[in-house]
């Protein structure tokens, strides 16, 4: 799940200090975890998630040995046991969602705990997301210049942390469960098996409390559909989620995640609306709460 | 703009903790906007909005100093002024939205600063976004049981503080901007005089950098629209907009925003999309780039 997580923030890194190669640990990171610990903490999620026990200084502190003073190829998934064990929160039924190749789609989608509740959502994954860290052995224990690619060592610092993470919510997923995929990628397949969701999220859903899970395949507008439910790398997919004893439903491209894309993208073919709205021909009736009916609404 | 925007929060607080009534200034404040600041200086809206000189214990400082020691509703908009001057930032031209009565809908659209910024995207408007706050005259200078409404007094501390963050808002705004109502609230007309925009927002635009007004009317789905681009209140805000010599332009429910509304409910009639995509008959041979074409796309 959080594989690439990083890319992206480090491209922004990069362009915003004109350096070239990876970034090194995100300037100033102790007071950015602890401050989102307290934002967390007293504003965010709340009545969605619930808050942990375990202070600030003591998550960061937890947080902060796991892989300082260490080489940071030298990292392994336990390391971060302690402070995922401080951080972790019980989750509601039936609202956890997984994702694979649609971060930004699926958290649109997800919106903010409102609809479903990712990784990022939780307090382990929005005190770590979009930062970069790594040790060194030498003080002051976190190399600031420079972090290596996951792709550069097996036991890299953060790969690690993402992976524990991701078992730790895999683990505390109850009722079904939904994860959404890109059908539409020619470099990469919807499901691969050594994806974050492959590896430790399946593997470590409780199929006691997870009876099902809800594939959402979700295809670019107005390019070709690589893979749908029943095709391609899905079939795999379906192998081994009912391998697990877990009920296997999948949809193309539900309506509500079409509407997200359409949002960006209004005059695609895909994107036309009823022309009877448009003409203002429908007549209307109904109970429909208006705007001041959504929950978040604020004037 | 921000007239009823601790309402919500108001009532998730009272829900957390059983209480009736006002809560009084948030718990830990000065944890929470400090942590605020230092993750928007380390990790938010980079390349989309500048960093600001002013460092976080500093920005506090000034905050605090503006309503702490004063009776809550003893703090007039002038207070903020230091603060306000200190955070405040450059904005992207033709990219600032104002709201008023959709701050749900409204921030789904701007996408945290991708399409526009709005207020609580900047600075100013994150650190205070969601807080309760005010002042009391003993020690600790801030009252923790309960802060007054905003409809309880004329000099209240944190309306004072919104009025003049939607002042220094509006007037770094350049190029064409923009302006989200709704169109379908039986109970409050799209444009009031009485309203933010109105008050602080429009008579704070500056005319010479500002040439265009774009009006966005929103109707929600399966009920009246009881006001339209060319009716009601939308001929007052029209009046005020050219009055001020700034060109007035106006679209109801644009596809964009209809899609939005429909990715909540799919199964409006208004919703209901072309059935040549769902049946899958397009043809598909354009160069749309991917999700990874996305600019926040994550793996």
């Amino acid at each position: 799940m959080g594989l690439l997580l990083l890319l992206p923030f480090f491209g922004v890194v990069c362009l915003v200090a004109g350096q070239s190669g990876p970034p090194g640990t995100t300037p100033n990171i102790q007071y950015v975890f602890e401050g989102r610990c307290w934002d967390y903490d007293e504003t965010r999620y709340n009545g969605l998630l619930p808050r942990v026990q375990a202070d600030c200084d003591t998550l960061w502190k937890l947080f902060f040995q796991s892989f300082s003073y260490h080489a940071p190829c030298a990292v392994n998934q336990t390391s971060y046991s302690p402070f995922l064990q401080a951080a972790r929160q019980t989750l509601p039924q039936d609202k956890v969602m997984f994702w694979s190749g649609v971060y930004s789609l699926a958290h649109r989608f997800s919106e903010n705990g409102v609809n479903y509740i990712t990784l990022e959502d939780t307090l382990i994954g929005y005190l770590a997301n979009s930062l970069v860290w790594c040790g060194q052995e030498n003080p002051p224990g976190m190399n600031y210049s420079r972090c290596p690619d996951w792709s550069d060592c097996p036991s890299e610092a953060s790969e690690s942390f993402w992976a524990g993470a991701s078992r730790t919510f895999a683990s505390a997923a109850k009722g079904n469960v939904t994860l959404m995929v890109d059908g539409s990628n020619p470099n990469k397949p919807a499901y691969r098996r050594n994806s974050f969701f492959s590896k430790y999220e399946l593997p470590s859903l409780d199929v006691s409390l997870v009876p099902a899970l809800h594939v959402i395949v979700v295809h670019t507008l107005d390019k070709p559909k690589i893979e749908t439910c029943g095709s391609g790398t899905l079939l795999d997919l379906k192998n081994d989620v009912t391998a697990r004893g877990i009920l296997f439903t999948c949809d193309d491209d539900p309506a509500s995640v079409m509407h997200l894309l359409c949002a960006d993208q209004p005059d695609s073919r895909e994107c036309k609306l009823a022309a009877a709205h448009v003409n203002c021909e429908l007549p209307y009736n109904s109970t429909q709460p208006g705007f001041n009916g959504q929950p978040d609404f604020l004037g």
